[in-house]
């Protein structure tokens, strides 16, 4: 059986997880796989160090790893070891299994980037959001979910996230098959949802 | 003697003041009149209802009393009062006294809407920062300066701010002479800074 890769790109707060969370519910038989499960192993530099290593550069994701997984999973394995990833201390922890499914949805800021993980994409949607409503939700999750101070949470906006939205993140909307509006703060706006549903069904139907 | 209006608009958090205040001070003989001490007295409602009015609404100012200020200050006299806002309490104190000067810059981000006010400028700039560079720095300024919480600055920005910059603010760009970027968080930037001061320099020299 075939499987269909579906690829979700989008800067930080414009709502990847949700669309790929509403995909999935709603596709059925599909599976989520998070590009940030992929971050490298930081145990050989100091908590310091760590602290200062910028996380939103495509040299701290192991793209070959990536690669190898979703070969695995379009191949047809039916279980997938993925790795597993420390949040607060930057290292890696035990790999976990992820069960494949017919449809597999990968989202994560820079998975529309450049390489040959792109190759086993089969649909790829870019989430767009203006940035001062990416940066409300950012703040917002951050104070709220993660304890931060909106000050921290500003000046990480400056110093790495901003800059590197610019470089990686934004130049990737010209290479979606499908650009997803997303300024709402009262959820997924329906119309666009409603043609995505369409679209990956249809390929869903036409991969058989 | 002739004088010379400067009108300079833009939306909260886009470096108005800064560029204002800037001006006045390469230029000398200038002064300054913001549009919003023209805000209109409150004292009529109790507080829980001058909480809830949307100060972005144009509605909120008196451009009638703006315009007869400026008409004042465009012909030459020497002192003209104008009203002093007390942002707490939304009421009106006792005027004060504006000395005139060659040069008036005056700001605000309302004021290149449409209206018999914009009769009395002379030149017109726009001051152009991105949306989340402009929510950054109103959060900065109302937690450190005023005092308030991240989290009301955000509801504040989604409720009435966002909504009447696009009403509003967004629209004027195209009614400005000059649109001056202004995303830098390290003060203006050199280039529009020097070219701009050479325009108006040259309009108060062509004036005479």
């Amino acid at each position: 059986m075939k499987r269909l890769v579906v690829a979700i790109a989008g800067g930080s707060g414009s709502g990847k997880t949700l669309l790929a969370e509403t995909l999935c519910e709603k596709l059925g038989d599909a599976v989520i796989l998070g590009l940030d499960s992929f971050y490298r192993d930081q145990s050989a530099l100091t908590h310091e160090e760590r602290a200062r290593v910028n996380y939103d550069d495509p040299e701290t994701l192991d793209f070959e790893e990536y690669c190898d997984v979703l070969k695995k999973l379009k191949n047809g394995e039916d279980e997938v070891y993925i790795p597993v990833y420390d949040f607060v201390d930057h290292v890696r922890l035990s790999p976990r299994k992820l069960e494949n499914a017919p449809i597999i949805i990968t989202e994560g800021t820079l998975t529309l980037i450049p390489g040959p993980h792109r190759y086993y994409f089969d649909y790829t949607i870019f989430v767009k959001a203006s940035g001062d409503i990416r940066l409300l939700r950012r703040i917002r999750r951050d104070v709220a979910e993660r304890g931060r101070s909106a000050a921290s949470v500003l000046d990480q906006y400056l110093s790495t996230v901003r800059p590197m939205h610019k470089k990686w993140i934004s130049p990737c909307e010209k290479e979606a098959n499908y650009v997803f509006p997303n300024d709402s703060m009262d959820g997924l706006e329906e119309e666009p949802l409603e043609e995505l549903l369409y679209k990956i069904r249809r390929l869903t139907y036409e991969n058989h």
